[in-house]
């Protein structure tokens, strides 16, 4: 990991150059393989639980995890204040072998203060950052408008960029034709994509090939078919989980095994949709608790699951033959 | 195909007793394949151009299709009278070898005008029917309207009926829970999905397995992914243009020869995305012109595309080296 | 009426100069008042229950209607076919006064189905004819479709137009722009929008008020708004079942005692979201059989309301004092 | 306003018994008439442009505003740090005379935020707090957390609270159920509904009238249709362009001159779609400057309008006789 930083910090005194510096295969930052999206456990008092953070940390660091994505969607990012958000950063880093990335999330809705949190998750330790598109403003987010904003974040940035595509939070789809003009920048290394439009993730695959674009899977519901047509991993909420599992496939995919890999991928949809779209991060922290982890309560405003829904989510595991 | 016909000729008699019948692998249609759902050529008058269906039929006669699909959304059907909609088959039936299953739009909005409309198609000569999802009144179709109606449908069909769910022209997506149920009826064989979400077709896949249902992707775009999930074929507007190479795409997914298919399917996502989403049928109209088919004027008030638009999908075909 | 069909007959032999014709304020067919767009009673089997609908007719005679809407999004028209669409007008026809305006609605998908069908119901005695939107393709019907899609019709139908947008049904909002320029055609004399969007609706009354184009709105739940800001009447599924107080509505906003209006407006709110978006046609026609109107059941694919959603349909009225 | 700080002040200490208080008309924050949501001016180094706000404040002061909206969506909240959010509040309040409102935006998407910024905002010299709807995890925001959400910021905010609806920018509409409920509490006083609805603003002010609850309209595009249905007034974008305009509108509404109003409400409806929906915040900074206002830049990612765009603009106005 040394060596990724120098390089990066190597390119940053060049920056007013990096588009002129003609890239080399390899050069960039290896992205493949899986990624949990972590959670962020909290007390009952709903300070940020650094100890059950620990504990899950340890359990993670037997899976065989390229790295974790720290500050997702999944981490309540938005209930975190600023300090919050670095300092998870930091324990998370600390606690992980250096061989482990460490994928920070630092999108903000101005350009400015993507700018600086990314300074600041750099500072803690992140290997590169991901950053959501900003879209309060959706109206005027254009390509012309998220080209320019991160653009700015890219060549900014000591660590190299990953942009994050999650119109279910947004309600914004990051145009492919500025995707392929961001892929030209060196210090933007790939995309998690987490809408699960396939033809859409392929021909983000297609365009950019040239540039040693890396293409992130945001959900283990579509993992397989974003491998079968040339991802290079995934972020998956499911990875808090089944880890293992989610490796396995992943695994599966790469050497080929489409077969195996499909009766695995199967399994893993409806818990998968469960702690996603379908219940959300309640539904996460629940799941997770059932299989050693610590997950807990979320902060208000999410709520608890209800009855109905808690039985639903077990239900989603368990007919799957995972509880 | 005789031998299918007698099939369910038979079935049909046992209507009533229909969902006690235990199904044997192997009885139901095979649908395995790939289907061009063809559009309807019109004079410049407006009439249906059959002589220029003629010719088509005979280009389309030296690939290997499968099939056809005649008066799915490409066939612009919702502007076709309920007798030319018939005639169309016909003629199609009597143009194709029986080798080649015919496969004919019968939905309606109402469920007697459906039910009436499939024993047409049948009596033309269709191998079975393609019913779309009713939508006016989308806010009461929920899963048991749905159920109901297919039930009652399939129930009276003297050929087999396949699901056809296009939400980008109903605005409904038939849900998952009713597919399952819908799937056990023994004469209800298969789906075709234009959706694209690759999660609910592996879902799909998945939970309707035990019942020997079968699964085609509605869309070239990714019929490489859904062929990887566990689809077993493909309604494709772009076969009407490219169908040689979507049968080889088609031959690659079914002979697991999965990077030679990538390779293909990159290729053909923007030609798809042109002539479907991007520009619809009057687009599809004038490259089946430029790949030799009769094309022509689309009825009003769809109408033909404008120069900027013309270009735009000529790039489309020739920067993926088809033009 | 006479007076107004030879007015048009009159108009018609010189079709082909419509457009050069100066139009005078009066001229047109006026279109200010209350209607009905008027439920389509069926027999247990099935079929049209003409009796059903002439008891109706006869009750809807006493209140102060200024017509009554024929195959609109209520009437199931969707579900009738073409001979059953027509004879329809031609019972409501012979049953009512020629001091009443008959609205028969004519849209279908094709541009010559409709013109055909708007033949068909002047024929059958229409006044004049509601043509909802093209929508299956919609991502073609941008205004240049739809502007020469009404033209057409407008062109050659014997009777004058009115233009029907209804997203909730075809997810699709007639541009502002077209119905500017169709409101200078002189055989489209006005506009059904049941969008409900206030400020769009402000906007086409302001925009085309030098072509004495009339406005309709199309629910009762913003009647009063609508007549507020230019409205001249309403097409209102409520006027149903709720008629005379529908009409009572409509006259405070014209004689402008906007207090009253406000606190009658107030209560039709919750029974009309009842019978239009919230439980559709099933539980327009329920309502009616409390009001002593033949409602019965719908065709299918619509369903009888459910236990819990009767309850609830009935809570929307007695709750407002109705019941 | 000394008199309505030590009323809440008050009532603060015995928060724990708040909802069994009963009310008494009048004792809550009069809400009524129109507010500039104002626009944050920035330096062309993207700082806060103090001087620029000072000069539009001393310019508002001359127009019969209720008062001002700060941090509304028009002020780049998002955009701001949670200390130029405070500053700029405080600064407001020190700028403007006491008999004007300052309504300060507090809405952050966890509840602990929330409360913490309303806390801050009241002791900048806010009025009330205008809180938006949280948003991100919008799949979980149904009535139950959105109900959760807003009782814990009343209970320990120190000043009333203004539910704000605003679905273009969050993608969630405030369920009205949940608004009934949230108009019991005590220190809830009101609601700024954007989304145009007049169905729903309708039915919200009457499902809530024994609450004294106050219903401004988000737009003055449908100013007037709200005041004709219950409205007390509105938070106009368009009133910091056209300030003296929209007051005089609000006039003509609550003095029951309706045609005079409408004749007004009709030349606004362009304009105001051009500052929000059309082209967002840039257009309404740069009309802004066209009408003696300091607009200037917007914070990136927000780029300026295009020459194209900004003819459009100008037209809008032009058109309508404001230019």
């Amino acid at each position: 990991m040394l060596a990724r930083i120098c390089n990066y910090a190597h390119r940053r005194e060049f920056s007013s150059v990096w588009r002129s510096v003609s890239q080399h295969a390899g050069q960039r930052l290896d992205l493949g393989g899986i990624y949990p999206p972590i959670a962020t456990p909290f007390t009952q008092k709903g300070s940020v639980d650094y100890q059950s953070l620990d504990e899950n940390l340890r359990k993670y660091g037997s899976i065989p995890f390229r790295g974790l994505v720290v500050q997702g969607s999944n981490g309540e990012y938005p209930y975190l204040t600023t300090e919050e958000r670095i300092d998870v950063v930091r324990r998370v880093r600390a606690a992980l072998p250096t061989s482990k990335l460490v994928m920070a999330g630092s999108g903000c809705e101005s350009t400015r203060a993507t700018i600086q949190m990314s300074e600041s998750m750099a500072s803690a330790g992140a290997d590169c950052v991901l950053v959501v598109t900003p879209c309060f403003y959706h109206g005027r987010m254009n390509s012309s408008a998220l080209i320019h904003h991160y653009t700015q974040v890219a060549d900014s940035s000591p660590i190299p960029i990953v942009l994050y595509n999650v119109p279910a939070n947004t309600f914004l789809d990051l145009p492919v034709d500025a995707i392929i003009q961001l892929s030209q920048h060196p210090n933007i290394v790939g995309i998690k994509d987490s809408g699960g439009d396939i033809t859409r993730i392929s021909l983000i695959v297609y365009k950019t090939r040239s540039q040693d674009f890396q293409v992130l899977a945001g959900s283990a519901g579509f993992l397989m078919a974003a491998y079968s047509v040339g991802a290079v991993g995934g972020v998956c909420a499911l990875a808090n989980v089944l880890g293992q599992q989610v490796c396995e496939l992943a695994q599966l995919c790469t050497s080929g095994q489409w077969d195996k890999a499909k009766e695995l991928q199967y399994r893993l949809i409806e818990p998968n949709l469960a702690v996603t779209r379908k219940f959300g991060i309640p539904a996460l922290k629940q799941a997770m608790e059932w299989f050693g982890y610590k997950g807990g309560v979320c902060r208000s405003p999410l709520l608890p699951l209800s009855e109905v829904e808690l039985e639903n989510l077990q239900a989603d595991f368990s007919s799957n033959g995972w509880l």
